[in-house]
């Protein structure tokens, strides 16, 4: 049985995948009879340096953690090892299932902080041992997708591939890095195993040890042009860039004369604006402009804006570390707290950690600049003219309403493209767009006043 | 069936986690009859910002992609699906096992750039396409257990765990930061499922929300110390510190009465050094000097380093985010090139990315300074008084001489230990230690030469 949603791996079984405090936390509940309905949120507190909106991901596999939850008996043999968990809290958890009620700002949809990105209902202790995991998973695929959207905006309509694999942050780093940089808008990845698993356009060309592992670089070129006729794309760099162009040139022709076609060329180093005009012009004079040029090589978003304001020519880009470890912004801050329970609305009082209280809805209004958002109590009426941002994705344990891939993406770019140059300027944030409704505002200012009455009696 | 070395996961088939180029050149490399031997060596070229050495790790999980490496039917199908391989190639792949001997630093050794922390030799193809996972698994574990030096190295002999789960880049880089940062002297982990699969010793207290849930927080670490009678930490920041310590020796008071103790205290926010302090003078005061503290909340071997220096009274650290995530130097560029074929030696010259040329082998003398390093080639004699770091983990495709975990974190704590304070400061990065055998030298000195003449005819 393969478990999609987790990227490419069958989970033995992923669910002790937590911080051992929800357990230690969750026997006590379950001793102290605190098991009623409780509404956790996970929100981010603050942007990251440098970005100004983040991006929704890894919800898929939010839900299927916590629709495939069970605690199987080896589990259960190693935590009664530990020896501090009792024993009906030990039965408890052998027969636990997730049977709570989720809510979500979809896949592929802008938001801000603290929006909640998931707000999740259900019996305190079933609300509370997901929290680790569903914060792994959230917190890794906003940051990617937000980060990808960044370098897809930089891009301007040339494709950007994945080429990250290598330096994410482990194996499922690298499937996931591929999924929320194609529901950014990526254009491919070079994982061929995310490019199996989740449909994703894949994209490869050479290494430089291809090249060094023949005689010379025009053997290195005619043997590869005879091995993918309709599909190569040289690897120009490995010794001299414009020597390599008209090396690719020959081949280029050469596959002509067969009837074939050089599909591009790939530039992996060097001053990339001057170097990728002079290959363009290279191949435009040999009559060749279908020769597409890819480049690469410690790209972000501010060299790709850099080398495109510089004139570079360049049909695609591949981006790598920077993209798969968000290299500026390699974390990314997301909570899951507490907001409700049997008693009526929670709040956090600590100083630059305070947290919003009760069930929520974000409303947005589509404005000339930009979204204006704002964060209400879930039982409010929805203002004029705002659509709401969280949507019901979990009822009684099992997920609804699934979208495939294509949806989060066509989501992704239809908001990216409404977005006003003051959100897609690399290197300023605007004043965020986010307010409270009053309702909501006088119930934390109350809460506030009477917890502060609380903490000096 | 599980696959421990992987983590948690028993990957449904993570041999094409490869980016796709490998697959084409290795298509390519078939046709044109160069399956010869060859050999790979994956290494760091520099130092990340604020490194001085680095800390061997992940061999565990590479050994383990080499020796269950296979292509299953699906895989075959999607990628003849792909339309551009060969049915020979696809042919030969559904064949494939790797079938060649791979040389290691092991794993909690120091190391340098640029030695080969792994070499690989066999069939160019076997060794080319498990480029990708090759250096997925080891460049997240050496980072991170780089990191986890840092941090233990900075709390002098204090306990540190691996706080990082919900912050850390997907589900398996949870799995590897709990790993990689026990090698590298951590005394354990809040992941739960780390501690079931690796045998790490688990951590874990309470959460804010958990004393949140109460009436108020003396009620609520009664109810904890009730459950807890042997064990409780309590968590101690959620209102006042200085309060929740008060209570905290109520509480500790009260099961003193009922011949029980009370573990600890943790610690989260404010001003560490004063405040943890001033708690442990209020538990001394009241007779509970065995009470331990445990400092948390955005931690990393600066901010450790800083509060120890300030006076802080702590057992203990919990370091999260920092950790996992590497937050101050969160990629490492470790690559994987070919250094010999059948026509010998190889070099890559590319500016900034030379490669050293053949077979090789890192001989260590240990100094009054530190250890002194030397690359060689595989062939010349052990340099008098030097130990070989490089030893032999697998051969014809099985892995041999397999450590445990504690054998790994022993070798660790042993060279930390070794290290003199040029290597321990945080802040300041001593002059490399490696030197190349004067025969390694002669021989990249030669190929320059060589290939500059082929390059300027």
């Amino acid at each position: 049985m393969t478990y999609p949603a987790f990227g490419f791996v069958t989970p033995r079984n992923m669910a002790l995948l937590m911080d051992l405090y929800e357990l230690v936390m969750a026997d006590s509940y379950l001793r102290e009879d605190m098991n009623e309905p409780a509404t956790f949120d996970l929100f981010v507190r603050t942007l990251p340096p440098r970005r100004s909106f983040l991006v929704s991901a890894g919800l898929e596999a939010a839900l299927h953690y916590l629709e495939h939850f069970h605690v199987d008996d080896e589990m259960i043999a190693y935590l009664r090892g530990l020896g501090q968990f009792s024993d009906a809290f030990l039965d408890y958890l052998r027969r636990f299932r997730f049977t709570g009620e989720v809510w979500a700002i979809p896949e592929g949809e802008i938001f801000f902080p603290p929006e909640p990105v998931l707000e999740v209902i259900g019996p305190r202790i079933e609300a509370q041992i997901v929290e680790t995991f569903l914060l792994n998973a959230v917190n890794y695929q906003v940051m990617v997708a937000s980060k990808g959207a960044r370098v897809v905006l930089a891009a301007r309509e040339r494709g950007v591939v994945d080429f990250s694999p290598r330096r994410d942050h482990g194996a499922d780093a690298a499937m996931k890095a591929a999924r929320a940089s194609y529901i950014a808008g990526c254009v491919g990845t070079s994982n061929v195993l995310a490019g199996m698993e989740y449909g994703i356009p894949v994209y490869g060309t050479m290494a430089h040890s291809y090249i060094m592992s023949f005689p010379d670089e025009l053997s290195a070129f005619r043997a590869f042009a005879r091995d993918y006729p309709t599909n190569a794309i040289l690897l120009i760099d490995t010794y001299d860039t414009i020597q390599g162009a008209r090396h690719a040139v020959i081949v280029a022709q050469e596959m002509a004369a067969r009837g074939e076609q050089l599909r591009g060329v790939r530039i992996d180093s060097g001053d990339l604006a001057p170097v990728s005009r002079q290959v363009r012009e290279i191949f435009d004079s040999a009559g060749l402009p279908d020769v597409q040029i890819l480049l690469s090589g410690d790209l972000d978003e501010y060299r790709i804006a850099e080398v495109l304001a510089r004139g570079a020519a360049a049909n695609a880009f591949g981006v790598g570390t920077a993209l798969g470890t968000s290299e500026d912004a390699p974390t990314m801050g997301g909570v899951y707290k507490i907001v409700e329970d049997r008693h009526g609305p929670k709040i956090k009082l600590s100083t630059g950690k305070a947290t919003l209280p009760g069930r929520k809805q974000v409303w947005r209004r589509q404005t000339s600049g930009g979204p204006r958002d704002t964060i209400a109590l879930e039982h409010e009426a929805a203002p004029r003219g705002c659509e709401p941002l969280l949507v019901n994705v979990m009822a009684q344990g099992r997920a609804v309403r699934p979208e495939s891939l294509q949806e989060m993406r066509a989501r992704c770019r239809a908001r990216l493209g409404a977005l006003p140059q003051a959100f897609t300027d690399l290197q300023t944030v605007p004043p965020s767009p986010v307010g409270l409704s009053r309702e909501l505002e006088a119930l934390q200012g109350a809460m506030f006043q009477k917890n502060e009455t609380r903490r000096r009696p």
